[in-house]
């Protein structure tokens, strides 16, 4: 199934680029006219790995090579190529399920880990969208459907155990970038980590996190949930810098990170990445009343996403006729036992929002306090305001952790955010909010 | 890693076992002499393996063979021959965890899928034990050893993630088992199914289960926790017809369901067989002094094995000193952080105990109203006197997943057996009991 990674690989250059397609044939022809005709071009910005742009006469494509190392960090942090192999097996495991909403992949070099893939124009990542405050009121609907589809049809609800038994072992070979998110998200924010970089005016949350018994209990549970409950194949990284937008199209990208797990974990990450948005916003360089405007927008649009998530997977389910061994249809045939059927699947939704909503926390956290600090933040110039507008996310999500009780639907997620505002640098004050 | 099954494999007949043996120059020289010397028996018991003794002037040897079929359905129901891959798999797997409580294994033959291991002689199957009215103190203690080495180690507490990933990519493809347990426990005791082997005075029994929405709903949760909740990895199958006994010795055998799972299957499956083997014992022919004494020191094995258990896995995790993912050691360093790990640890033992009562009672009803009749029932022979030690059974079972707040402690199960035994044919009246 997988190539030795260590046999023929050799990092693509640019350069080397065009003599590459060139080689494959249905690849070439994507792109028209020969190697003189092509326009290649280096767009890394992720975290992990080689990205280029090629157009051609007759098109353009992007493509991808995983790097023996994490890009960001150079050779000293060495990372297993073979997460090209996963990013392309979840890519076409998810294919029937979201259409468009992710981009077709047209060619795998599973000696080199090379994904070529649909070049996305003139879509651009919903992070850049949402720091220069452009709203795009169809993101959250999409990226509702995108999961709600995925996290349904990849479950024990929607097919013979023997499907997802057969992910599980695919995936479960995944544990580079596993690694990675155990780490980054669930320890390292709270002990002192050399790959930290906290903002010098959070030193006092951060110490305070490090000593906050009661959040690291909180988040031993939420690791334990990431660890043990397989229930459903997840993309792991589903933030705003793996969607890429335009005013009509949405699409999922950077599924290198998949994994089966809590289906609440790639919907609390979603949201986290609003939230985080939103706490960032008045310090954008827009106006009270375009920050103002901007942050409703932004609240509505997590009330959307939730919303929308929660009518489409029990759509799913609803409408769901074939064989599953979750809730085998033969046990709820009648009508009673049938109205009983609803109950559960609501109380199935309910469990996956209590999820969603301590995933949530635990990625505002380790987006502040951790390693991958993200542009949201990183645009504010200067430190004490940005660690301001830092405070006040984890403020939120230490609240959320420590009194989930409060947080019992999205209204009241949304509702709770301006409390945390006033934050400030010292963690204190705001310990029980 | 697996042979294609269908090549070489060929079924082993009780004639050809000396010279398969013989071919297999190490197995040879522990049974000393040659074929001519050897004595050779069929004593398949189980429901799906050929299983022979062979007896040499060196010593005695195990030799068991996967069918293709379940053997004692017959060829009508096919049965990957796989499993006996997985058996292997796991019993190597658990050999340093628990030692001398699972039989050597001496060779597998991956093309016939036959594995040749330790004679247990002169041990007995605990189920005809238990059915004779012999004690056997130290089983509850040996099997409770068992399961918390081996649900504690093969945990994300006891190693880095990569190991339980390793497991899960191997364990994930034995799926022609997880599909009888699927369907067998949590699926056909509740619908009219062909396989179903129910008492007909038990008639009533198994309509009222078929309508009981509140069961159903439980066992839903059961079954999900099942299929989604990997914690450790489960022998899948660990009941008296599983263990042999001598006075002095434990061996739990057969672990060919292997599987990553919630780890209080383990715990309630056995304490199931116990449970039931209680509300058996005084249609088994002793006098009711005898029926007292031993049903007090079943009731007595039930109590020791938890509190065995619980002991066990907590003194396991408190003296792990490794790296492992589950709760970081990083993060409860400190003494206030330690003293709150331990309350963890108490926590999520709790959490075992609620998960071992619940599937307890899905494998007692599974054993009454479903395909696999146990002995300890089947040997009454008056089906009226059978089917009222069974409806007491079935009635404890119910109250445990109708009311799982009465069932908060080891002590308050063992102490509510007697209330159901004269729950009698008819289900209604104990319905609320």
């Amino acid at each position: 199934m997988l190539d030795n990674p260590n046999s023929d690989y050799r990092i693509l250059t640019l350069a080397d680029l065009p003599a590459y397609l060139a080689g494959l044939p249905d690849i070439a022809a994507m792109l028209g006219g020969g190697t003189a005709d092509w326009r290649c071009e280096d767009v890394a910005d992720g975290n992990l790995n080689s990205v280029f742009l090629v157009d051609g006469p007759a098109g353009g494509l992007c493509v991808k090579q995983a790097l023996p190392y994490v890009r960001v960090a150079g050779e000293s942090w060495p990372m297993d190529v073979r997460r090209a192999f996963f990013e392309v097996s979840y890519a076409r495991r998810m294919a029937p399920f979201v259409g468009s909403l992710a981009p077709a992949i047209h060619h795998f070099d599973a000696a080199q880990f090379i994904i070529v893939m649909e070049k996305l124009a003139p879509h651009i990542i919903l992070r850049s969208a949402l720091i220069a405050g452009a709203h795009h009121p169809r993101v959250p609907v999409d990226v509702a459907d995108y999961i709600a589809a995925a996290s349904f049809h990849t479950s024990d609800l929607a097919a013979p155990f023997e499907t997802k038994a057969a992910d599980q072992a695919l995936f479960a070979g995944n544990i580079g970038l596993q690694r990675i998110s155990v780490d980054l998200v669930f320890t390292d924010p709270y002990v002192i980590h050399e790959r930290n970089r906290v903002t010098v005016p959070l030193a006092g949350w951060a110490a305070a996190f490090r000593a906050d018994i009661d959040l690291k209990e909180a988040v031993t549970r939420a690791r334990l949930a990431y660890l043990t409950h397989a229930q459903s194949l997840l993309h792991g990284d589903l933030h705003s810098g793996s969607i890429m937008v335009t005013a009509t199209e949405t699409r999922v990208i950077d599924g290198e990170f998949a994994l089966i797990g809590p289906s609440g974990f790639d919907i609390g990450n979603f949201i986290a990445h609003y939230v985080m948005a939103w706490f960032a916003k008045p310090f954008h360089g827009s106006g009270p009343a375009e920050t103002a405007r901007f942050r409703d927008l932004l609240a509505a649009d997590i009330l959307v996403f939730w919303q929308r998530f929660e009518a489409q997977f029990l759509a799913h389910w609803r409408g769901f006729a074939g064989a599953a061994d979750g809730l085998p249809a033969s046990h709820f045939a009648d009508p009673v036992a049938a109205a009983r059927a609803e109950t559960m699947r609501r109380s199935y939704v309910a469990d996956l929002f209590r999820d969603a909503v301590m995933f949530m926390a635990c990625k505002i956290i380790r987006r502040v306090l951790g390693f991958a600090q993200i542009a949201d933040f990183l645009v504010i110039p200067d430190e004490v305001v940005r660690a301001q507008a830092q405070a006040a996310a984890l403020a939120f999500a230490r609240s959320v952790l420590l009194h989930p009780a409060r947080y019992g639907d999205i209204a009241a997620v949304v509702a709770a955010m301006p409390r945390f505002e006033g934050a400030g640098l010292d963690p204190a004050p705001t310990r029980l909010l």
